[in-house]
């Protein structure tokens, strides 16, 4: 199968939103008045991103779900994607599931698919994609990491930590029961995008940014552009990992034996985790809430914004834990 | 150094069209009202696209001229690129010079870039370029594969062949002389989007597409969008070849020593070339012509389009020549 079959049968769909979708030199998007475009791009490498045995369905949704997490940090309400793949073979069994997989979810979102690339090469997948902000009386309504200030609350959705986990585990660095492990995988291979969370925080949260790096890294993206400093109450965060067990009062609910320090280490810097964590403040905290119910997301405070810069990690019982916590860093 | 340093080093810079820049989840551009955003995306694999050798000069441009050609085809003016980065490692010299051939050429353009990615992983160059194309009374004058019409006549831009012939002396399949290698070179390295071509065409040419994977596939792909055929006169693309030696009427002016057959092979399905492949109706025959001059670019008459689908190539002297020239096809 060539190039432009291979593209005819597994990406071209037509298009509803976008003026004209893939099969020309461009695609065309025209915002509708009063709109700003959010744009971002990710890039996924086998052997880095992902195992080279990574079920092909699986792949797809999370090439797709690793960029709308970062529209759901920016508050941008999903559009259209563009595609650009390389690959080293052609198998149809593959990009028959890999497609199967990406469709799901951007039809979930009603995202379509515009335009793209397809080469040989090493297996690399690099998604483009746009999402719609609306622009009122002048002001953009886009969630930015640069809104955080003193006295903000510091929040996290969902669970922090399992992506790491399911990780280590299928590395054979941890023991893992089989019922933590599969719910653990699913959070690895499948992330939930925060779309819906981030929409509902439009106006009510002043900054937001998506954990993939780990926590305490990508809180440092907040603390810095906002040019602020914050405590977290390092084991609020914790509280939150091992997906079903997060509810559970002990953070060995799971049956993992994990030291403190390692629960700790999933949580502040285990990383992939595709979870918004944002800042409000107080005054905001009922529609906080509000936001949390009507988008179906849990979310949880895990410390404040505050004036001094520099991150302060307290423990249960309020002293203060060295930051030893390092972000991911593909060059590192 | 890490990741966010060599993003800040060599990639982070102020945007003036763009609402916001590097640095955040989301880039947010807001296209002017009444246009529209075109879209194209195009990834540049090691060993595929260019050899592990080249430039990173030249790569950087060619990484961005490959795409500026795609919005060119449009018709859409540059604004804004997404780069998205897989490098086996941080080579400070080689993305310093990598990231000055890709400025100087965006800035020549007035085309800012306003996000991406970098991850470890085979050399793997990703960009996603937006344009902007007006819509005049509801209709786009974005610059299609559709439109041609039966009795359209067909234009190419510039030279033809130039990139292939440099990349069968660089393999050492063919013997060139060296100042015919270097204007070659130079054309496979560092390509020209004939953007100013594309501009001046909206509203006189009704159909275009730029020429990489060869003249012969290319057109085909504007026969088969416009559902019309053409008559080529493949001598007239012969004509274009080899650079500097265009202009003259004999085709071994280059002193090259071809035979008829791989100046014809070279011309129709060389591939790589980036100039623009174009109809309009024979009522635009000195519009053509103005824009051609306007814009500085050498533009050929290669034929016309027909209502009788297929493609049919005739020599100087009108006899009809078989068509077995292929088109590139990264999985053929």
């Amino acid at each position: 199968m060539g190039e432009f079959d291979l593209i005819a049968r597994y990406f071209k769909r037509p298009v509803r939103q976008a003026a004209l979708g893939v099969g020309d030199d461009c695609a065309l998007l025209q915002p509708a008045p009063g709109t700003q475009l959010a744009i971002s791009c990710d890039m996924l490498v086998q052997g880095r991103h992902f195992f080279a045995d990574t079920d092909p369905r699986q792949l797809g949704h999370k090439s797709l779900a690793v960029n709308l997490s970062d529209l759901a940090a920016c508050g941008a309400k999903p559009l259209a994607f563009t595609l650009a793949l390389a690959l080293p073979e052609v198998k149809e069994p593959w990009l028959a599931a890999f497609a199967q997989g990406l469709f799901a979810l951007a039809d979930a979102h009603g995202c379509e698919l515009i335009g793209g690339d397809t080469t040989a090469g090493p297996l690399n997948i690099c998604i483009t994609v746009f999402g719609e902000v609306p622009v009122v009386n002048g002001t953009s309504l886009a969630l930015l990491r640069s809104g955080a200030r003193a006295g903000d609350d510091l929040y996290v959705s969902g669970t922090l930590g399992d992506a790491r986990l399911a990780l280590d585990a299928m590395q054979g660095k941890l023991t893992v029961p089989d019922a933590v492990l599969a719910a653990a995988r699913e959070r690895l291979q499948r992330p939930t995008p925060r779309v819906a969370l981030g929409l509902a925080l439009r106006g009510i949260a002043s900054a937001a940014i998506d954990v993939s790096d780990g926590l305490i890294g990508d809180l440092g993206h907040i603390l810095e552009s906002s040019r602020v400093g914050a405590t977290v109450l390092a084991d609020q965060a914790v509280a939150c990992v091992a997906g079903h067990a997060h509810a559970a009062q002990s953070t060995d609910a799971a049956g993992l034996h994990l030291s403190q320090e390692q629960w700790r280490s999933l949580a502040l810097c285990g990383g992939d985790d595709y979870e918004l964590l944002f800042t409000a403040p107080p005054s905001q905290r009922a529609a906080v809430a509000a936001a949390a119910r009507a988008s179906q997301t849990p979310v949880r405070c895990l410390g404040q914004i505050e004036a001094a810069a520099g991150l302060r990690l307290l423990d249960a019982q309020g002293q203060a834990l060295p930051n030893h916590y390092a972000s991911f860093d593909h060059f590192a």
